[in-house]
């Protein structure tokens, strides 16, 4: 009898299947083993969302911080230096947490370092993955593919909310459960829970989180633009990926 | 501007609304502040499920333990020793984890030391809480009055699996969020995602719960029966409430 909260799924070839499985919050990593898994961070409102339009206009390197003071270092180095706390741009940054900061030609062939509340963290926090790469909606279908194809067991690592479970991140996880429901295993409840989710909401992602958190969180500041085009699937095809700890693509 | 990822909810008299929040899994417990709340504990398959079923059986208290040995020494002092681990009965005590197990003559005027996988060191991790009390569906109705009732913020604290996100607990949640939300409101996004995974599921939650792992997990163990009842709403309205470390009612 299983006994574990781990469950092999065999296919009728009797190979062992890959499974995917949903972090909620990075407080949980704790309880994953990271060594065998390709890990998607997510943090949808807003880091991995401009993460990804970053690249897809061209950045050439963006380096995660957990810490404020040595992201603002990377200033003197040539860096574009991206900080967000709280949802609003901190003091002495070039750049703060909206996509729409990163579509000019200014990003092209940059390097960028980048600190906000919760995405930075989460990929810190995953740093014992075999691989990392960013998912948002943006690059959805691209994210799907790549996951298809790779050999690694799959773990979604949803940033959160300074710890707390919010409803995007868990939104995209269900997606991608969802996508790839006929070839991947859900391996545990987490990510059972963000499927249904995600199928209720998919058909009006925007109206559906318009009673979260942090979308009302962001509403006080008046980024309603960034949160509809951070829930649009498919603007872009990148795949940023995590090498000697600096995103490339 | 609300930086900080709690909302206080005032009503149109300007007085401070109650709030309602979720923890998903007792590894995120150090994200919230007990001290001013009343915590709901939920294993619903099936620590809570079976101390709700003895106290309506008569059983004059129940004492959770974490630790295996230290339960199992109660035998000595005269109690019902109660011992669980991956669902099936601990070798040397006298019940399970079953509520069948708890309806018959000889637990009323009882006294029961009880250890289980989740449900008990949900209830360990808690205890700073202002308040403790069990839930589980058998007793929902009450428990959903009592709290209306409460003069304290509520926090519905899920047992889970191992740290895990499970769907049951999380659908009991969203049952106590959903039959409150005219008087409650929901702290964060997992009481709305709890919310709306017990809307989708309500009316067959046995068949929603078919493909979660602790379901298969105990279908394994053969016991359906147990898990359509404990899926039961409103067979008791015991309400058991930690006291000195004791449950009582």
């Amino acid at each position: 009898m299983m006994t574990g909260s781990h469950f092999q799924i065999i296919s009728s070839s009797n190979q062992v299947m890959k499974t995917i499985d949903v972090c909620l919050s990075p407080e949980l990593l704790h309880l994953y083993k990271l060594e065998d898994r390709t890990v998607v961070v997510v943090d949808i409102l807003r880091a991995t969302s401009c993460m990804v339009t970053a690249f897809a206009h061209g950045a050439e390197r963006i380096v995660p911080f957990a810490s404020q003071e040595e992201c603002l270092q990377m200033k003197t180095r040539g860096y574009i230096t991206s900080g967000e706390r709280d949802g609003k741009k901190v003091e002495g940054f070039d750049k703060g947490n909206s996509p729409f900061e990163y579509m000019g030609f200014e990003v092209a062939g940059k390097k960028i370092a980048f600190t906000t509340t919760n995405g930075t963290q989460a990929i810190e926090k995953s740093k014992s993955a075999r691989e990392i790469i960013i998912g948002s909606f943006l690059n959805l279908s691209s994210i799907t593919k790549y996951l298809l194809f790779s050999h690694n067991n799959i773990l979604v690592v949803c940033a959160g909310w300074k710890g707390k479970v919010n409803l995007e991140d868990t939104l995209f996880a269900g997606a991608l459960v969802e996508r790839l429901k006929n070839h991947i295993e859900p391996d545990c409840d987490a990510p059972l829970a963000a499927q249904r989710l995600y199928n209720l909401a998919k058909d009006n992602m925007v109206e559906f989180l318009s009673t979260s958190s942090h979308v009302k969180r962001l509403q006080r500041l008046n980024i309603q633009k960034d949160i509809e085009f951070c829930l649009t699937p498919d603007q872009y095809t990148v795949i940023p990926k995590l090498v000697r700890g600096e995103l490339v693509c």
